[in-house]
């Protein structure tokens, strides 16, 4: 089911065609690129340990959503295309920095269909790789100041302050939970550090800093940022879900990963809060193992009957339903605020997406 | 020696006392302490495992020297303390950073005589502590806007961004050496590693931050990059020294952990060039074996034998004189454009303690 569908509720945007979508997303990808490679000297000795290793998980099959979405929201609210490419660029680079710090913490095997950069690597070379993209991602932020002029530019690297530090901030929440075998936590607090880890520096940065660029007023922003937040969180367990029933062969990362590295999902804590006692200790047991390198075991297979028998993930389907449905409504009041264009077409289909993506 | 004792070529400047000095230091990492917590929230539930922890290294019997030579700098070419505490907070925060993502990577066990952070809290909690007071670091750099008008608080970020993307370079130039298990390094390729991963972040960074927010024209500038470059240089060869040299009660890292962790140092780089071709693959083979965790071995007892041997230590004590003379001789030079202060005097002897200090 989609979430702005015109099958529910009749929107008044018609979202992007599929087709069209990826080639939206193709383009945004290839300028990013473009801007990224711009900021990096092009004869270093440093390339092959530094630079080269900051495209390596840009340029794996990724969707670039992060640009995708700056770009789309500045245009649709009339900004422009060369003034928001800096900051798309700056995005980028935070993400996969961020992708690159995660893996490590995680001792995540696999990205984007290929071994994580630690282990291609080792763990000193990409801690630095992704200090050295946080570094880099200040250069575009500070042209943004020629190119946008102060009001602006110190307006998008407080976004940026504001998100690198709900980013440590959601990810701290995590690993407290991890560290104290933590697990009768209840959805708000599941909701609370998706807000923190994923909203912010997924869907709330890219989207303020593209009406910002667009010059956007205190209400559309305001419109914007409850729309964002809402899409992370629908995003985000769809992306927990999508770790349970992915087709293995069309799946980029570790399929059941999150069980077997201990992850505090909606689903998982709804399978814990729904089992008996007897069940419960089994899967903290199983949980707590966090072994991501081990072999499909049997144990990780009972822990996903226990999460089929008790509907979790029909449970964690129904929650996501409910924050797209209140994203739909904030991109419609969004759409008030602008004139029909291609740049809104797509944030419909983008945000459409986000919630019922396949992969 | 001294590098800039009256003994030696009568300065005009004469250097604060040693009492003196330190009474400046505590005051300076008092301050910067305080304006850290300051950018903190007070309650917040992220508290034990975010905050808490980014005051672990800073709470260590530190020096706070990078405050200290930016606060002396500033004020001797006649900067206030109010305008540049708030940079202060951002390099100590950069710093300690830079240390728990550096110990991560060398595999460290000890930092300022106690575990280092990975150790007692795990490497994903380290990692996510220094990527957050990366982006706390972003916020007293953004307040000196308002601070400091546009301008300089530009020149500032633009020093910083700088500063973080020589860090990582430096960090990239040791690790690709340390990955290709190369030791046919002469002493440049050591003093441009030294520049980047050291002299930025610790003198060149600061002392320029300091000028920067007295009102410093370009010439003071390029006398005071100039002197903070040769400074680095001679305090990182004092570091290799005392890595080998140190009282082990007094001394808070690991003991010989250069040679343990297979550091590329001007020490054993001239030792290893000084040896005979079988010594010389013996030593590579010890130093390649990279075991920081292990009791000190009779293979360390003989690198250390042939360090002696060939006068490694004598050697780069000489180098690190050669960059104490350039020093000297800048100093000098920024004299002429200060009158004199008790900063002055400060920062006379803060030179002299980068490159004589006994821990």
């Amino acid at each position: 089911m989609t979430a702005v569908s015109p099958a529910h509720d009749q929107p008044s945007i018609e979202p992007l065609a599929t087709t069209e979508l990826f080639a939206y997303l193709a383009e945004c990808r290839e300028m990013v690129l473009g801007e990224i490679r711009a900021l990096m000297p092009t004869a270093s000795r440093y390339r092959p340990i530094l630079y080269d290793l900051m495209l390596e998980y840009p340029l794996r099959s990724a969707k670039a959503l992060r640009p995708a979405l700056c770009i789309a929201v500045c245009r649709a609210l009339g900004g422009s295309l060369e003034g928001v490419l800096p900051s798309t660029a700056a995005l980028e680079l935070y993400h996969n920095a961020f992708l690159i710090h995660d893996d490590v913490e995680d001792g995540s095997l696999r990205r984007r269909d290929r071994p994580t950069l630690h282990r291609l690597h080792g763990v000193p070379i990409a801690v630095n790789v992704g200090d050295a993209m946080l570094a880099l991602a200040l250069e575009p932020l500070l042209a943004n100041l020629r190119v946008l002029g102060l009001g602006k530019a110190l307006r998008i690297l407080q976004v940026v302050s504001r998100m690198a530090r709900a980013s440590a901030e959601g990810q701290a929440m995590e690993l407290s939970w991890m560290r104290a075998g933590q697990w009768d936590l209840a959805d708000p607090d599941y909701l609370r550090m998706v807000y923190k880890k994923t909203s912010w520096y997924t869907f709330v940065a890219p989207m303020l800093i593209g009406s910002i660029v667009a010059g956007a007023g205190d209400e559309t922003l305001a419109v914007v940022r409850k729309l964002a937040a809402c899409l992370g969180i629908a995003f985000q367990i769809r992306d927990d879900v999508l770790n349970l029933v992915s087709d293995p062969a069309r799946y980029g990362k570790d399929l059941e990963g999150d069980l077997r590295e201990g992850k505090r999902t909606l689903i998982v804590l709804h399978a814990m809060r729904t089992a008996g006692a007897s069940d419960r200790r089994r899967a903290a047991r199983i949980l707590e193992r966090r072994s991501p390198g081990r072999a499909h075991s049997a144990s990780v297979r009972w822990l996903r009957r226990l999460i089929d028998d008790a509907g979790s993930i029909r449970h964690a389907e129904r929650v996501a339903e409910a924050w797209a449905t209140r994203a739909r409504r904030h991109l419609e009041a969004l759409a008030t605020h602008t004139t029909p264009s291609v740049h809104l077409r797509t944030l419909v289909r983008l945000a459409d997406f986000a919630v019922c993506r396949e992969h």
